[in-house]
């Protein structure tokens, strides 16, 4: 735990200030079967893009033609960082639309490999401290699927660099990614409309 | 269940098209020990407010001084909507600022008294369909202590007209407002920086 800059041990947490203890790293995973996973993680990062943060979104999971509310506003925020100096920076990236750095044409199915290149991409930016809040939106389901390997992602997470946080979101997240976090929530469903037969409805489910 | 315009048995859904079904008022309920219960709320209203909803936000329990990153990206969701016609108008209200429409010098410590008129304003507001999407934001404490009566709460949100969403968030929701509710999530904490000894942070914790 003594490498990079991430501290979690008591004895660690024992010799700082309360000021150096609120200035730490904070890992998240939101975990479970229920909905709020990824809504609560967007509004993690709307008030961290209003304290100033640079924001990056990246969506493991979602298809080419999934586009929501959430990136729209993402998308206000960042014109208002642009024209009004109002928050951070926002950046948001998409696995299903062949992420938006690089992406070489014809491999379009071959999910393991984009996910692997999301990851790596991420791994970069962490290393190179390019971003203050990073989303890893449905990120546990590429590390359940062996795609990404979760002990490189728990020895990134541990090993990053400075001040940057990182929410991630999805089901059945992997034991490690829990063990390396510092807040884990689960949503557990109890009820939900379409059990009943409802439709999701715009504005609401996305 | 055939009073007013809330739709939830399976018969009366079974006679419904798609198109209806996806029109439906929903009440959810974001209840249990973890994080992320109001947050995920802020994402829904913000997903709301950005496809055209009119949002109003009413904080049952917070404190005069508390001020938190939403409230002012809510502030700058309401300037977006009058100077540029994005999104819905937004309304935010603070019982711990003794509401923003009435409230009488002198009683501020009656936060019985505060919850019960907050409470009666929603719902006039519901009767009036004044807004698209209501936060009852940590509304279950009220209920708890017994200063908002729950079965009221059940019969006016049951009852009320048109497509009016409500989501109420806070810890112990009653069991009535679970039966009431469409969608209920419980976030359970599984891990928590301050169990630790960390301390909250800003753009994170508020």
């Amino acid at each position: 735990m003594a490498e990079g800059n991430v501290v979690s041990t008591s004895a660690e947490l024992a010799g700082m200030t309360t000021r150096q203890r609120r200035r730490l790293p904070i890992t998240a995973v939101h975990t479970g079967e229920g909905k709020g996973k990824t809504t609560a993680a967007m509004g993690m990062a709307m008030r961290a893009w209003k304290s100033g943060m640079d924001i990056a979104v990246f969506q493991f999971v979602k298809s080419k033609k999934w586009h929501s509310g959430e990136e729209d506003v993402f998308g206000l925020f960042q014109q208002l960082h642009e024209t009004e100096g109002i928050g951070g920076a926002v950046e948001w990236h998409k696995m299903g639309a062949g992420w938006s750095w690089t992406w070489k044409e014809g491999a379009e199915d071959d999910h393991a490999a984009k996910a692997q290149a999301g990851w790596q991409e991420v791994k970069q930016r962490l290393a190179a401290e390019t971003h203050d809040f990073y989303l890893l939106d449905e990120f546990t389901y590429p590390v359940t699927w062996g795609w990404i390997d979760v002990d490189d992602v728990v020895e990134t997470l541990a090993n990053r660099p400075g001040r940057q946080h990182v929410v991630i979101t999805g089901r059945n997240a992997d034991e490690k990614l829990i063990e390396v976090a510092d807040l884990v929530t689960r949503m557990e469903k109890i009820k939900h409309p379409f059990d009943q037969g409802r439709k999701g409805q715009k504005g609401i489910e996305w």
